[in-house]
């Protein structure tokens, strides 16, 4: 594509680098922004540049966070009872939308994944053991990952070692999403359901 | 939506402002920049300021440019008898790729619409005519606006202005779309291809 403007060029360039946006679509974001009053790509691009320099991962979570340690972490309204380890910041934001947990998270950085070379000491699961060592209030272990054989390789790593911390270990539930229709269902995941049918 | 994050908030909040990026897109474009070194989101947001504060539209044929004359007018190698009259800037650029017009361009910026309460005095119309006076150059005008009652208001009205100047005109052929099949094409373009079909 030629643009007859450097200018142009060069913005469509660095935006088609992101996931997903094409060369039509950057130079339609860029003719867009043209049409913006300037204040808009300024805030735009100081919210960019300030979401890069400033992030920091949680100290302990290692969720993203604005200072050393997260909100979550800090918040004195969350359950200390309870940590959800997830396999990133992306799942955290995930069940945060739910409002369905107070509790604590982990963020792994990934799974176990001897295909990928993904080893145990790759993720954040000694700095697991660490939190569970200095904080004695935590009772039960919750794993969001996801429902994959990597995903069930690093639960079983896990409940392994934190075995002698002897807490309380659960997964969240897999069933048939509501709102779905039970012929569309794989047969994995209707056997699963009703093998961990729930008593009503 | 909520982030614990106050950084990711305001970008997530600035990137969804854009055209056809929701919340959910905005999130995972944040979370991509935060995986990415430094360097590229400084670059990023340096081309999009570069572009709002820098970009012009050309004196002459009001297209996007860097200078006060873009590139298309400017060039050496540009056939100057020919002015192509075109609704915007993205129209040039779709013209431009398809490598087939080495003449002019004239951005109206829109089209006569009395239903949206756009009259001739709005669009670049006046300087398209002085255009005309001061280049004697110029023998061929070629409307290629989009194929709307509008659009054809506005060639009507064009063609009466310019009719002193005594020039040729013409407009892009409309017919069955390359690569199309006959039987999705729709009556009238169909029908209007047969009346205008070409000699072999």
């Amino acid at each position: 594509m030629e643009f007859s403007s450097k200018l142009i060029a060069q913005a469509v360039k660095e935006i088609a680098k992101l996931p997903g946006i094409g060369q039509r679509s950057a130079l339609r974001l860029a003719l867009h922004l043209l049409k913006q009053p300037e204040a808009y790509t300024n805030t735009l691009s100081q919210a960019l540049q300030d979401l890069r320099q400033k992030v920091r991962y949680c100290q302990k979570c290692h969720h993203l966070a604005d200072e050393n340690i997260c909100e979550i972490c800090t918040s004195p309204k969350r359950d200390n009872s309870m940590i959800c380890v997830v396999e990133s910041s992306q799942d955290v934001l995930a069940i945060e939308n739910t409002n369905q947990y107070r509790g604590l998270y982990h963020v792994l950085g990934g799974v176990i994944s001897p295909m990928a070379g993904i080893a145990p000491q790759d993720l954040q699961i000694d700095s697991l053991l660490a939190r569970l060592v200095d904080n004695k209030e935590v009772k039960e272990i919750i794993f969001a990952l996801n429902p994959t054989m990597d995903g069930d390789t690093t639960i079983f790593y896990i409940t392994k070692k934190i075995q002698p911390f002897n807490l309380q270990t659960s997964a969240i539930a897999r069933g048939v999403p509501v709102g779905s229709e039970l012929e569309y269902a794989d047969e994995i995941t209707l056997g699963r359901s009703i093998l961990t049918r729930l008593k009503m």
